[in-house]
């Protein structure tokens, strides 16, 4: 089974998340700068969820470079990701228009466990399908920071009720994690192009 | 004719009434978890919806990547099936915004069933192409599942006037039935990549 | 240049427009079948749209098939029909919620006449790059229906000022006289692929 | 690592901004061409920015055409300039909704500014994976036009506050040298595709 409409899928699932978040910075009807400041805190919420938006679409295109095979539980596993990344334009808007209250800003950690977790379980959908001695399993196995980022996420819920400002910090050292390309990754790909045709 | 551009052009429709669907869960004006809970029933309209349209996406997938040949038949009966889809968002809008109203959830119904009848003209135009003793005509031939959902849901929309709750769980049973992977088509897949080159 | 970014990027933009239109149709209120009545003439213009959308999509699809190369000149021509077809769910909008009041509707035929003439533009463009000898200069060449089109156009939008519904028949006779396929560019891509490799 | 996705991620999100664009463009409720009046300053940078972003789609479309690898500091860089142009359709919607007033239109031209400055440096660091004296690095290194762009709209933006209509008089004078297609780039692609197989 082909990966290639997989990743045409969701690619035009995030493109369009990406741009429909967006849509929330609401036209101010003022028109000098001073309109401007009341859109600061959604303008902010939008540049974070528009860098973690980017960095799972980073991390999927890398990963399903590594994919040879495609299967049913992988589909689903991938729709399931994409189910969680499609409340980002809801979180992002409740969070922001909201300047971060309590509530809000730990449902915005609750979907973003969410989503952490299901990329979690394409990963695994993904090595059953190869293999854990594969090429990609041995690339994917030792993934330190996709284990560390849904234990920050549960970390930064609770932690929300006490100051919002750590979740907040939480969630954004968590893209500044991902924001590094995976050096190890990369450098299997290179090295499995290296020996196969490789590419599409 | 290539099958290339229809579907990425289905592809493109699906992950955009995908996203648009999300558009109904309107940011709550409250800040805490009871501002939530009117969005429940949209919510859970939502997460139906998704997974409907998850299963097109998946079954249109598989047929495809039996398909040898598009001509225009077969092109109209895309767009006719894209068309049923496309008021996904408003059947799912109407019934989750009425918390499961007879009408709505019987209108909902209605969609279901010309999106399914749509997608089995569809089927038809694709086997008709290809021969019945194609590979293709033998896998989707025997396809209890498609004659059986059209029948569900023909039988949920009057049930909606009796108990609106029974049109909603067969409608959840057709979506629960279809999750399944249809291992008959996945099968002749790995068998007919086996014999021919295979795969774009 | 390749031609594969030019059809996906078209996709994308028609893809889109199909999907946006959709959300003219505003949820209703009410909950029973009465609430639906107001909806019928935003639904019809949303089915004529759908369908002049999905001819020229088709169409698109036929004309690029038989492109061989990709210059400037077709990028801008191609941008342009796109310019135009993304004015349809404002031209659709427009006329459905005014229940086909004059203006709208000849405002709606004057979107189409730009529309199809912007097709016309990027046809000539291409031939111009293939020659008027080659085998798409050929198969495009005597395109009858392309330019009786626009002259219907032409002749709706006065006649949408003495009867309103004069237009919209015309509207709907050049949409049917499309829908059937052309089958002489069909018969030129079998030939073509017949003697090429061809395909993506 | 394959440069398909990036292109149609790429392709995906201009495609959907340039329709997001037109939502601003909303249904008037007059039905009189009188209604259609104060949509002009609106529907006038909607073509202004659907152009801009053609434009962006172009060279997109002629760099990547000549880009051969792509490591993850270009798909970061390629995030960074879809960032600036997803704010295109606030920019627009600012700008027109105001008729050109003084504070959107110098915002405008500091959107525009930030997305040619990413695109700068999406330019260099592709020619940074490449090596100045590649095929692409050689096309693209003389680019006076992305030189002088960014200059412009620096210009533009205090001049905004002398008389707006200096800096959108700029703007426009940006796009119209954009338009004319970079013949270096074309010229390039066709000799490196008479000596390769070329083409995807």
């Amino acid at each position: 089974m082909s990966k290639g409409r997989l990743e045409a899928f969701s690619d035009g699932v995030i493109a369009i998340l990406i741009t429909i978040m967006v849509l929330e910075l609401h036209i101010p009807h003022g028109t000098d700068t001073a309109a401007l400041r009341p859109l600061l805190p959604v303008f902010l919420t939008y540049v974070l969820s528009f860098v973690i938006l980017g960095i799972y679409w980073n991390n999927h295109h890398h990963m399903l470079q590594l994919t040879e095979r495609v299967n049913g539980r992988i589909l689903w596993a991938n729709l399931h990701l994409l189910f969680w990344l499609s409340l980002f334009p809801f979180a992002t808007g409740w969070m922001g228009e909201n300047h971060f209250a309590t509530v809000p800003t730990a449902a915005y950690g609750v979907v973003l466990l969410l989503a952490a977790l299901a990329y979690y379980l394409l990963k695994t959908a993904i090595i059953a399908e190869h293999g854990p001695d594969s090429t990609l399993g041995v690339a994917l196995g030792r993934d330190v920071k996709g284990k560390i980022s849904p234990a920050i996420y549960t970390a930064a819920i609770p932690l929300a009720f006490l100051n919002r400002w750590i979740a907040v910090a939480l969630y954004v050292l968590v893209a500044l994690m991902w924001i590094v390309p995976d050096r190890r990754v990369e450098s299997h790909i290179r090295r499995a192009q290296g020996t196969a045709t490789g590419g599409r």
